[in-house]
């Protein structure tokens, strides 16, 4: 923000539940306040009941826009006007964008995973990936993971009413992107050491290994990590996961969710202001370990 | 607010149309820094057809409260769980307070002006008032102070609608106050003439003088402005206003509405955060001349 919020100042805002402890309220409005843009950004722990109002409401305040997170991030599609071609793909929306009343939702979540795997100073374009879950995250990570060129992408679910709806989405990425996709049950541990063998990474996108149950781990079989795979994961809390420290100790490079979460918001920031997050800067105020 | 806002940090807010030219978020904003609480204050533009969604979301995105200025201070008293006795006499808010979703509409547009009358040196309690205008900034006044113990109250008004109206409310605070309060007719000039001269303080609550018709003045005959007579009013765009200079002139003691500005946000701060607004340090920041 600038110096001084006036009555002039627009609103940016994170709806979740719960919201409290996010870190996206420093990271923008540090951001903001770099770059002297006159925007606030505040978090709101809404219901699912109060979403569509809020929405509504928001858009009234004429707030520039909004992100979502759990548990909204599925029902906001229908309070928009327009999707992003990932957000209308994976039924997702993270960031709401409000231009004059016209509500356009945009999925950032994948982008900031793509921007991630940049940073970790990794290529995956024309590669091959294993993509554990098929859930909110998951989706995001496999839409923009297909959409940018990924080659072939191995998603591993639990059988279940969500495998069904991750074969539909599959079926449409194989149908509209390059990407050859293909969803396996988590259960079929030999065709998940097949996959993981040919892959030149393999991502958690499930929340197994998340605070409090630090324990868990969906990988039984370590021979699958070898030297030249990359080990990544959504969670970044704690910030090595048991599936992390167990890549690692057998050479694989691992890398944590912290900075999709940075280069998500920063997609978010670009699409509200038309600049480029400071995100060199963010990162060492707020995501330096 | 605090050095940074985070997702804890609560907003408060101002609703009306127009209000980015309002210098309220500038003084609450301020006051939340020095004091170190972590609020933030914004305004937002709304119109009628959508203050009540607004003040539903504002609820349930657990915003402390919000000022309301024009259009709305009269129909929000629709939209709150309980109402202040000045603003139930008044039907008028100017801030609500929630309380873990109990919202309270109060007044203090009144209190405002009693404290601008304190802070311009004087004390009219137990004295006569003459007030010009019945509107909803004369009616917070009259109310505040019969309230506090004015002890008679001459208003005058044009006869139209809004005077049945003011007979009304000044029925009930001859009824449930201790003040004596009479409605006249804004062009019986005699008995405004008698009025004033009987009166320690003459108010004008109408828009009269307001920039960018700065040549109106109510008062025709002169010879009221004694050098005993305090003369202010309610406009504080320009900051002296024809009346408040041709009193002046005549030896009167004036003061404009700036600091009935000051003392309504100071009165709502202080119902929000429980603690006194720093109104020294925000009248030489923001209010002086």
């Amino acid at each position: 923000m600038k110096k001084e919020i006036t009555g002039h100042t627009v609103l940016t805002a994170l709806l979740g539940s719960p919201v409290s402890h996010s870190i996206s309220p420093q990271m923008h409005n540090e951001s903001f306040r770099m770059l002297g843009l006159d925007y606030v950004y505040l978090a709101f722990d809404i219901s699912l009941d109060h979403l569509k109002t809020t929405i509504e409401t928001l858009k009234h305040m004429q707030a520039r826009g909004c992100n979502l997170t759990m548990p909204h991030k599925n029902l906001v599609c229908e309070y928009v006007d327009h999707l992003s071609p990932a957000a209308k793909l994976s039924h997702s929306v993270n960031t709401v964008v409000n231009d004059n009343g016209i509500l356009t939702g945009h999925t950032t979540d994948g982008i900031g995973y793509m921007k991630a795997v940049e940073d970790a100073g990794h290529s995956i374009i024309g590669k091959k990936m294993t993509l554990l879950g098929a859930g909110g995250a998951s989706s995001s990570v496999l839409v923009q993971a297909a959409l940018d060129g990924v080659k072939e992408i191995d998603v591993f679910n639990r059988r279940g009413e969500n495998f069904n709806k991750a074969q539909k989405l599959i079926d449409r990425l194989n149908q509209e992107t390059g990407c050859h996709v293909s969803l396996y049950d988590l259960e079929d541990e030999k065709q998940l050491s097949d996959s993981i063998q040919e892959s030149a990474i393999l991502t958690n996108g499930t929340s197994v290994g998340m605070h409090p149950n630090e324990d868990g781990c969906l990988i039984k079989n370590l021979d699958v990590f070898r030297n030249d795979l990359i080990v990544s994961d959504l969670i970044y809390n704690p910030r090595e996961t048991k599936l992390m420290r167990l890549a690692k100790e057998r050479g694989s490079q691992t890398f944590n969710g912290l900075y999709m979460l940075l280069y998500q918001g920063a997609a978010a920031f670009e699409l509200w202001t038309g600049h480029p997050m400071p995100v060199d800067h963010i990162k060492k105020r707020y995501f330096s370990e």
